[in-house]
């Protein structure tokens, strides 16, 4: 199947690893608002301009879009699904119906296949909630993100007067992390789950405890965690925090039997040198599902919830009996 | 919708707790090969033999096997599938490539849906398969069982010579599961993976150094494994070892980006007081799919990879968007 990657950043460049990677799949290109010429992929991969799209219907089997959810997704997505089969990691929680809605008007009309929100959360973290609350409907679900850099919170503390540069931890609670696998049903506050470790690069005569007030009393972002700022030099920040690994759980606690007498602890937790590379990662095996799916004669929005989990596979039918059941 | 289950111990009892408990479901019958007069369900739901199955194909959406995998399911499922739509944790791992075929077959000529080998492994453990080599394709996927009963190797040592009673417990050896937990991807043995506990009553005057002898020689049980031997008295065993507690992770160790370069662990895990229980759990939300996807004209044998997770919630697809994704 051939594939084109619409947005070249830390996820394009994902995909890129994933598809180049994979036995059955072509990339065909990498398409980018910027000037083209300024692009260098990492591999061989020719470069377009969004421009270059027109045309190139026939060309393009899935089109993986990689942009951001604040501002590139909600018009990306929809625009791109009235041409192309398409998948979108879209990550703004409270707008996926809205998403939804708009991807599948568009995909429906031009006989499209639009897969929405598939990085790990929402993505696999969401197959994660729906499987354990399907198979134990007594219970409650925790998710604990971390350790890793959020980069929503590290561009925040960039855009402080007199920070230079920024990176942020986010960090479970290791306290409510273990009450939680003991099957303890904490009611846990943000506060009591994560912690927030910011590591910031000064401009030079930058008045610091200003910085520091300014980054744990940021509504949204810092005022609700207990939140460490610790000052360093950019040498140091680029040696030693210049990575974005993440990860996370998602921990399902609850009860089975006639009278709930059963205490049982589901939990799908993930650990991951390389957030970006590893959600481009995801995404490829989205593609192939869009792909399918699209063969199969089906056209609308879809998420990871309505996928057979065989159509992300390349393995057949034959092979997953008798080595994945 | 209407179950009925097939089969009455420890895992109907299972089955019988989730459906009494599911809100869209109704448990019209249980239905037994014993004497239906010697069946004390926990509810109060009809008992009756197998031959009153004759005749109920319409007051039966769906019928839950609760037999064993070793004699009874490789006939009852293709024979009520040719009736009925099916649902059962066959989970001989070898047969599952001809238990499907022979299922297929008889679903296929009936227009039924008959999915087989949902439990939690195969079932939750073969998802964890699918989804983690399909998003991280380079990797090693390790499974570890446990702390729990193995009802089979119980069995095994309940018939040496001179054991009264006996409950086994497979255990994952810690130091094996931090080394893949840690991504060192080592290569394991069998012996290395997992240990064996045996909590054994002898009858009176047994020669306890020959029950201990043939337990840790026994071919394919307990030979390849580090087993320990207890004696405890029957008290003791009715008091601390009735439940049937178990266990275990699917772990996958792996590499995304373009050369390799980043490591990633993903897993998922489970922690069951008791496995009966969580199993006829699992069954009751396999039972939800197989009526929804007969509703919508499917027929055939179905694995749990090729059932779109939404089929198995009860939430709708508005409130999966808002909620779950």
């Amino acid at each position: 199947m051939k594939i084109g990657i619409a947005g070249y950043g830390n996820l394009g460049r994902g995909v890129e690893a994933a598809v180049t990677n994979a036995k059955d799949m072509e990339l065909v290109g990498i398409f980018t608002r910027r000037d083209p010429a300024s692009v260098k992929p990492a591999t061989d991969t020719p470069v377009y301009g969004f421009a270059a799209l027109n045309g190139m219907e026939d060309e393009i089997d899935v089109l993986v879009l990689c942009g951001g959810s604040a501002t590139d997704l909600p018009v990306q997505t929809p625009e791109f699904a009235a041409r192309f089969n398409v998948v979108d990691s879209f990550d703004t929680h409270a707008n996926i119906p809205q998403h939804f809605a708009n991807v599948d008007a568009a995909a429906k009309a031009a006989g499209t296949v639009g897969i929405i929100s598939c990085g790990w959360d929402p993505g696999l973290f969401s197959l994660a909630r729906l499987y354990f609350s399907a198979v134990m409907p007594e219970g409650v679900d925790y998710t604990f993100w971390g350790r890793g850099v959020s980069q929503g919170h590290s561009d925040a503390i960039r855009r402080i007067p007199g920070v230079a540069d920024a990176r942020q931890y986010t960090v479970p609670v290791p306290e409510a992390l273990a009450r939680v696998r003991a099957g303890e049903n904490p009611e846990l506050t943000t506060r009591d789950k994560h912690t927030r470790e910011c590591y910031v690069v000064a401009e030079e005569g930058a008045d610091l405890a200003a910085i520091e007030q300014a980054i744990v009393t940021m509504p949204n972002y810092f005022s609700d965690y207990d939140t460490t700022v610790t000052f360093i030099s950019q040498e140091e920040l680029d040696a030693e925090h210049k990575g974005l690994p993440h990860g996370g759980s998602v921990i399902r606690s609850g009860r089975t039997g006639l009278a709930s007498e059963f205490a049982d602890t589901l939990e799908f937790s993930l650990d991951l040198d390389s957030n970006p590379f590893f959600t481009g990662s995801v995404l490829a095996a989205i593609a192939r599902a869009a792909f399918r799916m699209s063969e199969e004669g089906k056209a609308g929005a879809f998420t990871i919830l309505d996928i057979a989990p065989a159509q992300l596979s390349p393995l057949s039918k034959d092979e997953l009996l008798a080595h994945i059941v």
